[in-house]
């Protein structure tokens, strides 16, 4: 089978997965959690795992557009602009999902950041923050010198994986902490160790985050699904500034 | 400074992280947990913690023999038994790891495997087995085609980081499980939400674990730390039997 068909099999099934976990995650917290709202009860926090999930999932496909070969022939420019503006969507997202978290713990007198849990999670959010002003400096804006940028599109390209798998360990123990907190409590008729409905919808949801995980990593990892840039342009990638064209 | 130093200083707070990592293990499963025994007791748990952070800091390790500098010079054969011993000896951590939790859970009559810590976790041992046994077959013993010896490396490599990044979502989710299983049971003085001196011991040991999986990623990421090999031995890494040298 020829290797673009291939790519597109494993796109087509991430894109699936991202899909299948953002449906899982809005059933699990309608159906067993009381579904969404925006004041400071269990249902405002409901908004976390929702905006965290497809902050990562939207995060998964903004890596993966200079990967799909029909855009090889578009202006490079444009697939940055795309990039760029799906990240920002996402560090919205993001945004947005810690409120919901801040916002029930201040309400129910809760205190922040308590748990690794949050502290990786936290930390996933400031690195990609940091992320996204660093690229958009860099490989939009023409701010700094282009020997550095050329060495920060490395640092860029391995962080920009490392804060995906952050993510995926937050997202993994983000769903081990809820289900302990609402199976085990005194609420619950059936505990965690049980493997209630809940718990079973909730573990598929890490799965399939893991899953999803592992497509976007293996096709990064593939070196013939890399954008091919000419040897001439060897460091146009890095260093073309915002109203430049490949 | 030459890019041989870099690696080294890099690979020496790997070093230094990893045995931070098992200090601190051993440190909060004495000081705050009671220390270790093989007697179906919480005691027999703790060793569960103790030999998964030891299966991950021995397997980062593992992985990185190839990188060292100073071992190019030597027979590739040398460096494939070492990579292969060490994953054995974290392999064995990592089962002695799963009895210490099943023994405890058997013994509490408490299910095995039931959240998405134990699912992560158990599939992480599962595919590091399987990793172990295909990579010896492919690469020690001659038992495959050369093709698929070759297009099986590309796979071998991919699935050692994110193992390992399983790994380190299957320790944060799993330092997280505990520390609300002890610190908010009714035994606890301090629950986890106001950080007692044990939260920050086990939060802390989280945070060197994540730092010594980013050092680790960073020295397989860097193209100039590989193993050279001669062009003419493109499929050399991949195609050596277990009697052939480089």
């Amino acid at each position: 089978m020829k290797s673009s068909n291939v790519f597109y099999l494993v796109y087509g099934l991430t894109l699936l997965l991202g899909i299948i976990c953002i449906v899982i995650v809005i059933a699990w917290n309608t159906w067993y959690r009381g579904g969404f709202a925006w004041d400071g009860t269990a249902n405002m926090f409901n908004w976390h795992p929702l905006c965290m999930v497809s902050w990562f999932v939207l995060y998964g496909n903004a890596i993966l557009v200079y990967r799909l070969p029909f855009t090889w022939s578009s202006s490079k420019m444009i697939l940055k602009l795309v990039h760029a503006t799906l990240n920002l969507a996402a560090l919205t997202l993001a945004v947005f999902g810690l409120l919901a978290a801040f916002g029930f713990h201040n309400k129910m007198h809760i205190p922040n950041l308590y748990s690794i849990h949050s502290w990786v999670g936290f930390a996933a959010v400031i690195l990609f923050s940091l992320q996204w002003l660093l690229g958009f400096l860099s490989f939009l804006l023409s701010c700094v010198p282009h020997w550095l940028r050329a060495a920060y599109k490395d640092v860029h390209e391995f962080f920009g994986i490392c804060i995906l798998a952050m993510t995926i360990a937050a997202c993994l123990s983000g769903i081990n902490e809820k289900l302990i907190f609402v199976l085990n409590s005194a609420n619950s008729s059936i505990p965690y160790m049980k493997l209630p409905p809940e718990a079973y919808v909730a573990n598929v949801l890490g799965v399939i985050l893991l899953c999803f995980f592992l497509t976007v990593a293996w096709m990064l990892y593939k070196r013939e699904w890399k954008r091919p840039t000419p040897y001439t342009l060897a460091l146009g990638d890095s260093s073309e500034p915002l109203l430049s064209e490949n």
